[in-house]
C-alpha cells in the first residue's frame, strides 16, 4: 500500500522514462568519440572537444540511468511512451550541441546545427564546409546517422501504438500490445540496425567506387540512407561530377525513405512486399512522373541533354520528397515550374517507418481514398462505402486520424509561417522556412534559404523557431501537442 | 409505366434543373438593364451593349425557363441539387461577361472578371477605374451584388442539404427535409433579399452622408454587402480620405459576413443570437487581436498616430478575413508581420451563411474543438470524450466533414499554386493567386497582384485557372468534386 501512495502522489512515473533517457544519452556520448579519433588522426586538436564533450554526455547519461534503474524491461504506458518520445529528442540534440558550442559556434547557431542534425532536417549555419575540421564534418553526419535510426525505431516501435496522425494501421505484433513495449521490441531494433548499418556501408562503398574519397564517402552515405542531407561540400551533390554517383545517391535516398519493417521481411525472403507496398508505389510514381515532366521541360528551355535534364530532376525531386535535402545545381534559377514543384514536393515526405520526414505516403493515400468516398456518400446518402488500405480496412478512427495530422500539419507551416515574419523574414523565406523545416528536409525556396543559401544570416529568434519547427515536425506533432494539453500533466 | 420508363433512361432529370436555371439567367438579364439605363442617363453609347446583352440574356433564360417548365415546385434530388448549383455558378457569369465583351474586352479577361464579379472575388483586370464608363462600373458591382444574394441563399437552403464540408451543421427548417426545398424555402429567400437590399441602402446613405458621390456609395455598398471589394477607383477606398467612411465600411464588411439567418432571427426580435453566435464571435476575436497587434507594430515602426494606424490594420483585416478585398493602403509596404499576417488571414474568410468566402470560422471552431478532443482519447484511450458547437453535439460525421473540407480547401490551393508556376507565375504571386481565388478575397500578395497591383498582366491561362479557381471556392470545392467522380452520372 506504502508504493501505491507513492505511485499515486506522481501522475506519470518518471523513473522508467528517466532510464532509458539515460541510456540514449550515453550512446550518444559514445558517437561523439567517432570524430574525436577523426580529429586525432588528422592531427587537429579540435579532438579536446569532443572527448570533453563525449566525458560529460556520457557521463551525464550513465548517471541518469543508474540512478533510475530498476524498471528496464517493465511495461510503459502510454503517457510515459509520449514524454520519453519527446524529451529523448529535445535533450539529445541538446548535448549533441556541446561540440559545436565547445569551438566557438553561438549558442542559437550550435543548437539549430544540432536539432537540424539529430531531426535529420539537414538546414545548415555553417559556411565553407570545405575548409572545416574533419571532426566536425564527421560529427554532423553522425549526429544525422544516429537521429536516423532513432526515428525508425520510434516510427516502428513507438508511433503505432499512441496511434500518432494515423499510425495506428502500422500495428505490428511489437507495437500491438502496450505492456512490454520495451522488451518485445529490442528484436526489431537489432534487426533495424544491422539494415541501417549494412546499406550505409554498401552505399560508402559504392560512392567510393564511383569517385568519391573514403572520408566523403562514408560522410555522405550517412547523411543520404539517414535522409539527413548534410553535405561536406557547400556545393553539396554538385561537387561529384560522375553522374553515376548521383544516380546511386537517388538510389540509396529512397531506401532511407522506405518502410524498414519491409526491409526486415524483405531480408527473411519476401522482398516481394517491398514492390507491393502501396507507400513505395505512390512514392517512385510520384517521383516519376514529375521527374519526368520536369525534364521535359528543363530539356525545351535549357540547352541540355535528356540524361543530364533527367539526372538533374530527379536528384533534387527525390531528395525533396524523401526529405533528404541534397542539391545538385540552384534548381530555383531553372523557372517558375521547377520552383512550383519542389515547393509542393516539400510537403510529401517518403514512406512511414523510414527515416524521412514530411507529410508521408500512406497519408495521401489514405486521404484520397477517404475522400472519394466522403463525395460519393454525400450523393448516394444510403450507401456505405467502405475504404482499404492494401489489405486492411480503414476504420472512421484511423482516416479521422490522418485528416486530422494533415490539418494539424498545414495549419502549423501557416502558425510557423506567421511566427517567422515577425522576425523581420520576407513572405518566401517564411513558408519555406516553415515548411522545410516540418517536413524535415533542409533547403527552402528564394534568396535566402534556397539549395544555394544558407541560414546563419536568419536571426537569432527564427533559428529557435526553426529549431522548435524541426522537432515538432520530426515527432509527428501530435506527440508534442498532446504535451501542451494541462490534461495530459492531471490525474 | 411508361412516365416511369423514360426517367430511369436518364440517369439525372434536368428539366427541373434547367427551368430554375432559366429563371436565374432571366433575372441576370432583368439586372443588365441598371448599367443600361445608368449610361443613358450619363448620355454614354454602351447603354447598347447592356440593352442587347439584357435581351440576349433574358431571351436565353425565358426560353430555357419555358421549355423546361412544368416541374417547379416539385422537390429535387440530391444530384440535381449539385447540378443546379454548378451549373448556375457557370452559366450566369458567361452571360454575366456578355457586356465586357461587347466592350471590347478579350475573351480570357471579360470572363475572368465577371466571375471574378458574380463569385465577389473582386479580383480585377481593368485599369484606369476613374476613366470607365459608369454603366461598366454599376455592372461590375451589380454582378457583386446578385453574386452575394446568391451565396448566401445557397449556404442557407442548398448547401446544408448537400451536407458540403461539415455544413450540415446549420440544417434549418427549410434545408432539413430534402423534399420541397424549392418551395419552401421561397419565405427564406425573400426574407433574406429584404434585408440585404435593406442593409444595402442603410450602407450606401451612410457612405453618402459621409463624403461619398451618390454613385460611388451605391457601388460601394453594393460590393461592401456582397464583400466583392470591386471599387470604382484605383485606389480603392484609399481614395475616400474621411476616416468614417472607412469605419463604416468595417461595420458593413462584419454584416455582409455574418450569418443572413442570424440576422432573419434578430428582425423577429432575437438579435441577441447574433451576439452569441460562437461564429460571430470568433470573427470579432480574430479581427480584434490582430488589429490591435499589428496596429502597435505599425505605431512603433512607422510614424503614424495610434488612431491612424488601428484604421489602417483593422479596415485591410476585416477586407481581408471577410473576403471583401478593399485596400487602404498598400499594406504589403508595412513589414514582413503585416504581410504574414495578411497572408494568413486570406485563408480565414467570414461565417458560413453570408456572402464571405474562404474558409469560414465554423470550421476552424470544429476543427479545434475536435483536435482537443483527439489528442485527449490518443493519451486517456478509454474516455470518450464529445465535442459540442454552441448547443448542438457534434457528430463524428460532422467533424469528418469539416476536416475533409479543410484538407481539400488547402490541397486544392498547393494544386491551383502548382498550375499557375506552369504559366509562368513567380511563386508569391501562385501562391497568393490561388489562395485569394480559392478564397474569394480579391487581392493577393507580390508586386504583380497585391493590393497594389492588378491581373492585368498575368497571361491568359494563368486567368482560366483563376476563375475555375474562385468558381472552385465559392461552391464550397465539395459541390464541384462530386460531378467529377464519374460515378455522379452512373446509375
Ligand atoms: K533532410
Ligand atoms: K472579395
Amino acid at each position: 500500500p506504502l508504493r501505491r501512495r507513492h505511485h499515486d502522489r506522481l501522475v506519470i512515473t518518471l523513473r522508467p522514462v528517466l532510464n532509458i533517457l539515460g541510456l540514449l544519452i550515453f550512446g550518444l556520448g559514445a558517437g561523439m568519440l567517432l570524430p574525436a579519433v577523426v580529429d586525432v588522426a588528422a592531427r587537429n586538436p579540435d579532438w579536446q572537444a569532443f572527448v570533453i564533450s563525449a566525458l560529460f554526455t556520457g557521463m551525464s547519461g550513465l548517471l541518469l540511468a543508474i540512478s533510475c534503474a530498476g524498471e528496464l524491461g517493465s511495461s510503459l504506458s502510454i503517457r510515459q511512451a509520449f514524454l520519453l518520445t519527446a524529451l529523448a529528442w529535445l535533450t539529445l540534440p541538446a548535448f549533441g550541441a556541446l561540440p559545436f558550442l565547445w569551438l566557438g559556434i553561438s549558442y542559437a547557431d550550435a543548437v539549430f546545427e544540432a536539432v537540424s542534425g539529430f531531426t535529420t532536417t539537414g538546414s545548415t549555419i555553417l559556411i565553407g564546409l570545405d575548409g572545416l575540421a574533419p571532426g566536425l564534418l564527421l560529427w554532423r553526419s553522425v549526429l544525422q546517422w544516429m537521429g536516423g535510426v532513432g526515428i525508425i525505431v520510434m516510427a516502428l516501435v513507438l508511433l503505432p501504438y499512441l496511434q500518432v496522425g494515423g499510425m495506428q494501421l502500422f500495428k505490428t505484433e511489437s507495437s500491438d500490445k502496450g505492456e512490454k513495449v520495451v522488451s518485445r521490441s529490442a528484436d526489431l531494433v537489432r534487426l533495424i540496425a544491422l539494415i541501417y548499418f549494412g546499406l550505409t556501408m554498401l552505399c560508402a562503398a559504392l560512392y567510393w567506387v564511383t569517385g568519391m574519397n573514403a572520408f566523403d564517402a562514408v560522410n555522405h552515405a550517412m547523411t543520404t540512407l539517414s535522409t539527413g542531407g548534410y553535405s561536406t561540400h557547400d556545393a553539396s551533390f554538385a561537387y561529384f561530377t560522375n553522374p553515376l554517383t548521383g544516380w546511386i545517391c537517388i538510389v540509396f535516398m529512397i531506401a532511407g525513405a522506405s518502410p524498414f519493417s519491409l526491409m526486415i521481411q524483405a531480408m527473411r525472403g519476401r522482398p516481394l512486399l517491398l514492390w507491393r507496398d502501396p507507400q513505395i508505389k505512390a512514392l517512385l510514381c510520384l517521383l516519376a512522373a514529375t521527374s519526368f515532366v520536369a525534364a521535359i521541360y528543363l530539356g525545351i528551355t535549357q540547352e541540355i541533354g535528356l540524361h543530364e535534364a533527367l539526372l538533374r530532376t530527379s536528384f533534387n525531386f527525390t531528395s525533396i520528397v524523401t526529405t533528404t535535402g541534397f542539391a545538385l545545381g540552384d534548381y530555383t534559377l531553372w523557372g517558375p515550374p521547377i520552383v512550383g514543384i519542389v515547393l509542393m514536393l516539400t510537403f510529401a515526405g517518403g514512406c512511414t517507418g523510414s527515416t524521412s520526414g514530411g507529410i508521408k505516403m500512406f497519408r495521401f493515400i489514405v486521404f484520397f481514398g477517404t475522400l472519394r468516398n466522403h463525395l460519393r456518400m454525400m450523393v448516394r446518402t444510403h450507401r456505405v462505402v467502405s475504404t482499404r488500405y492494401a489489405d486492411t480496412q480503414l476504420t472512421p478512427d484511423i482516416a479521422f486520424s490522418v485528416l486530422a495530422f494533415l490539418v494539424a500539419y498545414l495549419g502549423s507551416v501557416g502558425a510557423i509561417t506567421l511566427i517567422l515574419t515577425f522576425f523581420g523574414l520576407d513572405a518566401m523565406t517564411a513558408i519555406t522556412g516553415a515548411a522545410t523545416a516540418i517536413g524535415n528536409v533542409g533547403p527552402g525556396l528564394g534568396d535566402v534559404i534556397g539549395p544555394a543559401g544558407n541560414f546563419s544570416s536568419l536571426p537569432d529568434g527564427a533559428k529557435w523557431v526553426l529549431s522548435l519547427a524541426m522537432l515538432l515536425g520530426r515527432l509527428e506533432l501530435f506527440t508534442v501537442l498532446v504535451l501542451l494539453d494541462p490534461e495530459f500533466w492531471s490525474r
